[in-house]
Order: C-alpha cells, then structure tokens, then sequence
C-alpha cells in the first residue's frame, strides 16, 4: 500500500533525443515499471534533434513548471555518454531533476532562481552524483545511460530513496552559453531560440525586457505593437505560453514563410 | 481512497495538431497530473495537421467509441485560440468532451445520436461554457488554452466536479460543412474524408449507402465488389474498421499509387 | 482492490506499424483500457516500416527484456490480417506476448531459450490460439484485430484470464528467415539488421561472435577495434545496448556518412 501512494504522487518524465522508430525510450520505462509499477510515465518530448542540448534545455525550462513539484524529470541528451561527464540528480521547487551533468538542466535551474550564472547551485537545489551501483539496472552498457543509470535512479527517487544515497554532493553544475538579450544602442538584441511545430519562432526576449511602444526587426521585417493572439494579424509579434516573445503566421508557417531559423537575431527598439 | 478510485476509472485522451517536437502537450499532463495525479492518460494523437479541424472531427468520431464512457476526451485543434470561439464541455454516452466550439465534436456528437444536423443537442447531450475562473490553471496567456483551461477542465470532470460548476449551459454548438455521400443519377457520391498512415483512403460512404453488386469509380480507377481484407485483391475496396469504405493496396500504399487526396471523390453504382 | 492490484503489477506495451496520426493505436487502448482500467500503458514504437515484420522482431528482442516478466506485449505488424494467419499468445519468463503468428515474436523467443530454431517451442513458453468470441472486443472487422482481438486479450490476460481460456494450444509458431552471422574463409559475415534514429548500423554479430583483434569491413570502410563510446573515435565499431555489434560516427549519423543500410554486409576478421 505504500508504494501504491508513492507511485500515484510523483510521476516521471522523459525528455531525450531518442526518435520514436527504435525501442530506446520503452526500455528505459520497462527499467522503471519494474521498480515503481503504476507511476505515472509522460513523453515530454523524443524528438529533440540529435545531441542538441541546448533545444532540450529550453523544452525542459518551459515545461517542467507546469508539473507538480514532486515530478521526477529525466532527460537523456547526452553526446558524452560514456566519458568523464557525471551522471546527476538535483532536486528543486520544480521538480527532482535526473539525466547528465551538461547543461540540459542549467535553464530551468537558472529560471527558478536555484542557480547562479556560473553554475553554483543555491540553498534551493540540492545536487548529487549518481554512482551507487545497486541504484543501477541490472543492465549495463556504455553507450545507453538512459536505461543502464537514469531511469532507475528516477524509478528510485519516485520510491521514496532520499538523494544523499546516490552519491556525493555536488556543489556545482554545468551551464550553456548565455543566451539573454543584450541591450545595444539601436535596441535590445535577442535570439530565436526554438521554432515550434507550427513555425512559430520565440526568442529569449520577455515582456520585462520590452521598451515601450516596442517595434520589432527580425529579417527583412519590422512589426509595431503586440497582438493578443494568433487571428490578430496576418504577422504578429505576441507574448507566447512561455512568457517569450514569439513571432506568428495566421493559420500558417512564420518561420518558413520568412526564412527564419534558430540563432537569428532579433532588434526590438521602441517605435519613433 | 476517493481521489484513487475517480482516477482509475476515467481515462483521459487527448487530441491536438501540437506535434511531438515541443513540450506542449506535456504541458497539458503537467497541469492535469497536478489536479488527479495517476488518471490514465492516452495520446489519440498530436499530428493532426496544423488547423485542421475537419480531420481532428473525423478522427475522434472513429476513435472514442473505442472507450469507455466514463472517459473525458480533449481536442485541442483551435486555430481561433484567443477570439470569441467559447471552451466547451459536453457530457455524452460516448464520453465527456472538451475543447474549443469549433464542430471539431460534431460528427462525433452526430453519429452518437446527440446532436440535430443543425447543431441543437437534443437529450442525449449536456454542454457548458467553460467559464469559471478557478476552475483553471494558475497559468494564463492569450495563446494556449489547452494548458490554462482545457487540461484543468478536462482533469476536474475526472475529479467529479459536476458539469454545471463550469459555466452556463448551450444548447447549440458549431458543426461542420456537411460530408454526407450525395445520391445522383450517376450513382452515390462520396469524398475521401482521410488518408491514413498505411495510403488507405477513408470515404464518407458506409456499408448501407452501398447499392447491390457495387462497382466503385476513384481517380482513373474502377473496381468491381467489396474485398474482405487487404490481402484478397491488388487494390481493394472493403468496409474498413471504422464502417467506412476505404480503398487499399496490398503491402503498398494505395493513396500514392493512384494519386488520392483527401476531398477526391468517389462514385458508387450497381455494376451493369 | 482485486482488479487494482492487478493492473499495478502488469503492464501492457504495444509494438505496431500503425504510425502516429490516426487513432488506430489509441482504439487498441480504449479498449484495454474499458477492461483494466488503470493498467500501465506502455508504447515501444509505432513507427515500424509499414508491414516490415522483421524490424518490429528485432525491436521487440531488444527492448521487451528491460520489462518485468509479467508484462504483456502486444506486437502487431500484421499483412496477413483478415488472413488464415493466426492470432496468438505466448506466455514465457520475458512476458506475455500477443499478437498474429507470422514470426513477430521468433527472436524474441529464440534469445529466451524458448524456442527451437524451427519453431517448436519448449517447456519455457507456452502458446495458445485466441479463439473464443467472449474474450474479444464488442467491434468487429476483418481489417483491425488490434482493437478486434489482441488489445482486448492483452487486456484479460492482464486481469488474469489463464492463457488455456483463450483456445487450443500451439507447439509450433512461425519463425523468420534465420540472420545468424555466418563464419566463412575470409571471415564472419553479419548483417545490418538495423539503423537507429541516430543512424547507428546495428549488426547481428555479438561480443562472443569475434576473432581476437578484430578487424571490421563494412562498405568501403575499414575499422580496426572496438570503441568504448561514441566519442572515442570519428568512427567506431562498438558493442552497442543490446549487445550487437554496431557502427557509429561522433555526433553524426554513420549510416548516412557510409551509405550503410539495412541488409548491408559486415565482415569481421582477425587483424593481421
């Protein structure tokens, strides 16, 4: 009975880089069902593209808020599978975190104000290196840590076993390269960070960092104001679910219908 | 022990154009884990092409019967997300359905035998507004009502909120341009309504609208009687599994060799 | 609580080509889940090539060992349905399995030690033919024995309906074209029985199957060793997660660098 409340309070996630054609992601829920059976499993996303660290650690910061805090949030984009980088667990206000110490998790960590710019965790997030052999799977490997490490330390983290059991602490984490806006003489300068599913492209931009009357420079084009939603106008710039500024087709593609793609730059200044 | 039986009897779908490559739709399971943790959650699926909600309604009509009706089924193909479309709840036979008043519920509702052609439900069916405040998410943007109001709508009906706590109740909802086969003096006129992901080409025309000895005309193509599967004839007309006629190759993709596209039409006589 | 503690312990995974836009694997679920309500639902892929029985073989050998042994899979990759082929299941120490029997599920099997190379199975399995009417679903059709059949007797066998129930017993199931890598003069000679999401070229030749100091000719390429991870080399020939000899290029796609493809011939030799 009590594993059966456990595995009903805290569900787990998975966010990796695995596709959705080969077996990769069920084996690593299998791993898990055979420690916590019942506990809520759900697909953040499979499709980060190869070995793309950066675009999971913007999923993973947009999305994990929306789960409960007791969430366990695994994700395995992971280049350095095999060599020196640690396997860690670090657990927030927004979720027990579990995958690679590369800077997947540094966003989310960043945005819910548990790490510093330099990767020093505070007295929010509590990290640990995964190294306790019996947390393991019975399975080993060296190229898939995924099932081999991460999804039993979730399925043991979603059981009830305090963090300090995995493994020393850790006092620092990874982080990626700063992706902020930068405010320049002609405006602030910001970065498309992601292109949806329906081309819509947002940028790193927050409303806090708008000017007044703001107008936006993105290609070869400029739009004044905001819009409310997607019908306002044929193009808008709009504040998006995540709190960035994004730029919209109505009923279409923006990306593709002005070649935009990720890394390119933004010039938001505010309208003479 | 209340919140554990309510979970493990009403499963929650869901059925969007969000695609697999962003956190969007776990967005939408963050916020409905965190109201009934352990419900059973099922993907119908994310790839209904962008504002499509034509193919979304087909979709669902085919789809939830296979459910029981203590399900809650949300679709979230919304492309007037954010204007004066109104979220709506409707509590049928075949399960409680949540999303925007966009006739992506329509055929569903029609074919269930809850709702006129014109849109008025008749007793078969209550809907509502979806309208109280506190019955949403804390999260809030113009942008993405699946996660702020239909993912917690969706979760508080399978928590036993009754209907009536939502919002106000309608008695019509939108619906969708007509797809019923036309009778004509050629013969019985249908449309392919989808294309699935083996290229069988689904029609509107069911088994009752078919004359005796059919012969049936698509494309260039002219096929004599009714296979009984998909191994009995090169290219096969036969009663697919969700009571449509449907056209298929054997091992191939019918729908690529002869050239069928959704909205082709398909006409049916007796053979001479 | 009976029906609880049952769904707790046994999940179901399901295995099909059946794609991800329509609703035809979520049909299969509704209906799993209008039987056991609550059970774990588990999907390994659906993105099988369409009718390709032989890599949903291979999927499921590799991945259906990382679940509990009272796990129930579902395979269904199915051109002969509506056919004389028959719907079977299969219980052994790796799960039950359920599905047609035209050799989905002989490597599986044969790895388990449960089958004989041609298709008699042992004491360690023990199959049966899903015959009776009572333990299918409410729908019928010639073309869909996924919701028709196998999800409704994944679905009792999960709420412990004892395989006899079902129909007769099976001593002999379908096997596949043998891919046993073959010893030759110049060498073994495996195939690529496999390219991953990640455009790693799986092999059939395992860790036991080596020379000393092996040398490994696979198109044009030369390698000479095993690598221990993806990072070690530009290209490297290592012993992947299942145990299988593989090809992969350091955050590239070998398979595309190489031309390799399913079906390609691998030679190992000793190196001189």
């Amino acid at each position: 009975m009590i594993r059966l409340s456990v595995t009903l309070d805290r569900c787990i996630t998975l966010t990796t880089d695995f596709g959705l054609a080969d077996g990769y992601v069920a084996s690593m829920k299998g791993i898990i069902v055979g420690i916590v059976p019942g506990t809520t499993l759900v697909d953040v996303t499979h499709l980060i593209p190869p070995q793309d660290v950066q675009s999971a650690a913007f999923v993973l910061a947009s999305t994990c808020p929306c789960f409960p805090g007791a969430s366990i949030h695994v994700a395995v984009v992971d280049p350095g599978v095999g060599t020196e980088r640690l396997p860690i667990a670090v657990e927030t206000a927004v979720g027990t975190l579990v995958g690679p110490d590369n800077g997947i998790f540094a966003p989310l960590l960043l945005s819910a104000g548990a790490m510093h710019g330099d990767g020093r965790l505070n007295e929010r997030a509590r990290a640990v290196r995964l190294e306790r052999q019996e947390l393991r799977s019975g399975f080993s490997s060296t190229t898939f840590d995924g099932r081999d490490i991460f999804a039993p330390a979730a399925a043991y983290v979603a059981a009830g076993v305090p963090l300090e059991r995995f493994g020393p602490a850790l006092e620092r984490l990874q982080v990626l390269p700063s992706s902020r806006p930068e405010p320049r003489e002609d405006g602030v300068h910001g970065t498309v960070i992601h292109v949806d599913h329906f081309g819509n492209a947002i940028t790193n931009i927050r409303e806090a960092d708008l000017p007044p009357s703001p107008m936006f420079l993105l290609g070869g084009l400029t739009l004044k104001g905001l819009s409310r939603n997607y019908q306002q106008a044929e193009l808008s710039a709009l504040i998006g679910s995540a709190g960035f500024l994004e730029f919209a087709a109505r009923n279409g593609n923006a990306a593709e219908r002005l070649g935009i793609k990720r890394g390119d730059i933004c010039v938001v200044r505010s309208s003479p």
